[in-house]
């Protein structure tokens, strides 16, 4: 009896984490053709059946997921931002000279921007199409991502690396502008390599911030 | 009887000329009201509806000046594109130091975007909707504007006053992306001035520029 009672417990057990697993692995599905497709015709252009045509998965079936697109756009968001603090927070608040970690930093922004192109036009382009509330939901703290490069800037004006009469605020908003245009033109394989582009930010970006009394 | 033929002859002149302006101060109006709300929803997001309620013009009397909603995207990229090239050429192609210009074009740019953020939204996020052959006509030769830039600072190369082995086209693409991003957060009578935006523009980029060597 008590080896009847725990075969089918087993199998029970076996099948909800197969369904979970199947469960998450068309998720992901449906994220990533949302993110495709999101980048490609932007997200007002796109419509619930499109991303269910490009994922295979029946557009009622996506409602076992998620309420409306919205919710796809606010976890892309979500996803990216996170992302994107996950590899550069560390570089941020690791010890070091403050030229030395921006230039990691700005490495490791054109190493995911290269990597991820269709996340970062979805991020760049369309996160301002979710409302307010959905935003902060979605981000926290919008501007944390921004603070990380500020704050290593403002150490480098501190300890007279920079230019101690830059603009902080202008400097981390052009630097992350510039990084961010890259999904417009840069293409793996193309004449220019993630890397060059890299090392013309790192180069172009400090000196520029080094300022006059360097120059 | 030659003064009665005249009379009506007049009339019929004056009413087409008031007819023809009347007719260009409604498509200035539809082109204003496409602009503001392509800028603040995107284009995709914009029906020919939206743009008749805040024109005041009634969506039939809309195709009394284009076919679709395209011919009035493919106008503002194309008029937007022009304004900035009369912008700028007369700068690239005065006689000069190559820096001099350089910072004169990037305090042309900046103003520009500056007194025309909606134009500048739409052209920048908005014109790959776009069909290619929409876009050959929009603009002629795409790369027009970026070529000014890129041949002032190859100049500036040439005559030892950038670092000679920049790369002349990363440099001005990050250029123009930082520029054209600043319709995204700059507003007028905001803590930060246009001019202080051209004024950090200018010294980081020409620092930037100036290389190593001068470091």
């Amino acid at each position: 009896m008590s080896g009847g009672s725990e075969a089918p417990r087993r199998r029970r057990a076996s099948s909800r984490t197969s369904d979970r697993k199947a469960h998450d692995v068309r998720w992901a599905e449906i994220v990533a053709a949302a993110t495709a497709i999101f980048a490609e015709r932007g997200y007002d252009a796109t419509s619930l059946q499109d991303i269910a045509d490009r994922s295979g998965i029946l557009k009622g079936s996506i409602y076992h997921y998620i309420r409306a697109k919205t919710d796809l756009l606010a976890h892309i968001v979500h996803e990216t931002h996170e992302m994107g603090l996950r590899e550069v927070r560390p570089i941020a608040h690791a010890p070091g000279r403050p030229s030395d970690k921006l230039e990691r930093m700005i490495k490791a922004h054109v190493r995911f921007v290269c990597v991820n192109p269709e996340r970062t036009a979805v991020f760049a382009h369309d996160r301002k199409r979710l409302g307010l509330e959905e935003r902060r939901a979605a981000l926290g703290n919008e501007h944390a991502y921004r603070d990380l490069f500020e704050d290593v800037i403002a150490a480098g004006c501190a300890d007279g690396t920079f230019d101690p009469e830059l603009s902080v605020r202008l400097s981390a908003l052009h630097l992350l502008a510039a990084m961010n245009s890259l999904h417009r033109w840069w293409r793996p394989g193309g004449a220019i390599t993630s890397e060059q582009v890299a090392d013309h930010i790192v180069k172009t970006s400090l000196g520029g911030f080094r300022g006059t009394s360097h120059a």
